[in-house]
């Protein structure tokens, strides 16, 4: 069995809980031996040492072959944690630094899983689609400024930068993930009428990209519109491309509908392979319930899935996939600890 | 009974139809005279001559008292109507000219509208909230570029511009809006964690204004988490103040809720009087039903209702939503035409 070296951050609150069902999972379904290595980093390190993420660890990580993160946040509004200090200190620099172009969030209304939207709305088809977020540039990349701050005469500016670079290879990242799924399409959103530079280039090199790809329908909507069909009829979408706060916004609202984000997944992936991917579930680190064995880990064990997935282990994911999907189908009223949940999932991948 | 200057932009598809309906009731309800002018300004005209919005037209419009528009924009696709050009040539530059800074958009779920969201998240409270959006700053100030266009090496840039005078007016806006209404509640959004210029600027000066209204009560979401409210609980919301494109993907979302843009209302207003305000639907032109009296014309009646509010005639406002609600309270599944539901609405009024 070959060695795969992989960095786990367990985080702060519940991140621990679910980090441990997610390696639970893994473990039976890799056929590959995980040697981990586990940092400690999040705000419990940050309120005992102010350290975020030093140098050396960073360094450390990027010899991984890849990364599973738990959650990472101290309680809210703890005085001694400045906002957004883990967000663009941890989370955003490990994507900017291992240069997760893409962000992966699928969106499925799983079985049992409570939507909130309509039954009439839910007949409409099944909701299965991909976003697939730029992850390393947009108005994620701190250019912005502020001048005349705290007057009445401030001017505070933030920019969006895109280069053809970089939304090439996310777009035909995306197209690549369209053309392997069964519906084959692809909607760009963005909001070309207003954002008319941006908009341009991310239109552009989709028609361009969409060339190599003839195979996969493409279509493009704006960000509002969006919205409504989100509401309205998710079923529409098969695979979304788009900038980095669209797909922050989007992947919220898609984990949303398809009953929370207690079961949303994601991957921060660097598809040419130079640097570790990361997964991790889009929850948060819920300080309010943690260390109590309440937190459900499904997410935590679909981002291992998508893990697997990513080192090219593709029956070991569907394994766990298939797993995740069972256990959900027959989840009962009376609810489980973290850890019974972990080891019903376990025990049907060794099924 | 004294006159008001009222410009009207019927605009293309169906605009003329609401336009005509909205007009109908305004005038049963309204306590003044309305002296019209019409502005052939849409889609049609550009065709036609090339121009979108002549500047004699503009200074001409810059002195009426109040703008009702129906809605703008040609066939989808039309090779001679360059995408955007009526977008930033004619509603944004309206708004930026005449100062719209704030867009008011209320959103409810009035009786008999179907909603995408299902009776359990609907169960949890009424739906009855405003969206005050800044109009004239961040992102739609047109201040991108873009450098090496069409080559691999392109760099595009948008940037969002936010001034200490120009966040002030609008949250002072949301608050004294959110003062008169019972809830008295009102909610930032913006994403301070990523954003750290621009969100900080927000979310001081709304700090700051807090002050002057200490009967409201005030909170944070990020547009991420605000996604997940209004899919699961948007009854939580009473007033949100947003910036412009945060604002734009709320409203959005807010209108598929509440039962779609059909019956959305918008003001964009310049709160200091300056300048005219100019109120319209949501919704667009919808050409395939152009000129088949099928459009719904509640969003353009209710719209009518925000710029008799505006102009200070709360109680013909009132009577109009009033008739609204009745009209859609009653309504049956047989298809009305425009003019009959706008002729249901208008006897109300009167009756
Ligand atoms: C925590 C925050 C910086 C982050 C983002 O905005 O990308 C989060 O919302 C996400 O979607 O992963
Ligand atoms: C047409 C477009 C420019 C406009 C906007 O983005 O503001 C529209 O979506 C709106 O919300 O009024």
């Amino acid at each position: 069995m070959s060695t795969t070296n992989l960095a786990v951050i367990p985080g702060d609150g519940i991140g621990p809980e679910v980090t441990a069902e997610a390696l639970k999972v893994l473990e039976v379904a890799a056929p590959v031996k995980f040697e981990q290595t586990r940092y400690d980093l999040g705000a419990e390190r940050y309120l005992a040492t102010g350290e975020v993420l030093p140098e050396s660890v960073l360094a450390e990580i990027k010899e991984q072959d890849a990364i599973l993160l738990g959650a990472v946040g101290g309680k809210p509004n703890d005085p001694n944690l400045p906002p957004g200090i883990l967000e663009r200190g941890l989370l955003l620099k490990l994507r900017f630094e291992l240069d997760h172009y893409v962000n992966l969030r699928p969106s499925r209304l799983f079985p049992g899983a409570t939507s909130p939207l309509s039954q009439a709305v839910l007949d409409k088809g099944e909701i299965d689609f991909v976003v697939v977020r730029e992850g390393t540039e947009g108005l994620y990349t701190g250019n912005g400024g502020a001048m005349r701050v705290g007057t009445p005469h401030e001017v505070a500016t933030e920019t969006s930068v895109n280069t053809a670079y970089g939304v090439e290879r996310v777009v035909r990242d995306a197209f690549a993930r369209a053309q392997a799924r069964p519906r084959k399409k692809l909607t760009l959103v963005h909001k070309t009428n207003v954002l008319v530079n941006a908009g341009s280039l991310w239109w552009r090199i989709t028609q361009q990209v969409a060339e190599e790809f003839p195979d996969v329908t493409v279509d493009y909507l704006h960000i509002d519109a969006v919205m409504i069909f989100l509401a309205t009829d998710p079923s529409r979408f098969d695979v979304i491309v788009t900038d980095n706060i669209f797909g922050d916004i989007i992947t919220d609202l898609a984990a949303a509908i398809t009953g929370g984000i207690g079961l949303a997944a994601s991957g921060n992936i660097n598809s040419s392979r130079e640097f570790p991917s990361m997964f991790e579930p889009v929850h948060g680190s819920a300080p309010d319930i943690a260390g109590q064995q309440k937190a459900d880990p499904t997410a935590a064990i679909l981002s291992g899935a998508l893990l697997l997935e990513h080192l090219g282990h593709l029956e070991a994911a569907a394994a766990i996939d298939a797993a995740v999907l069972a256990d959900l189908s027959e989840r009962g009223t009376s609810p489980r600890t973290t850890s019974e949940v972990g080891d019903a999932i376990a025990a049907r991948v060794a099924g």
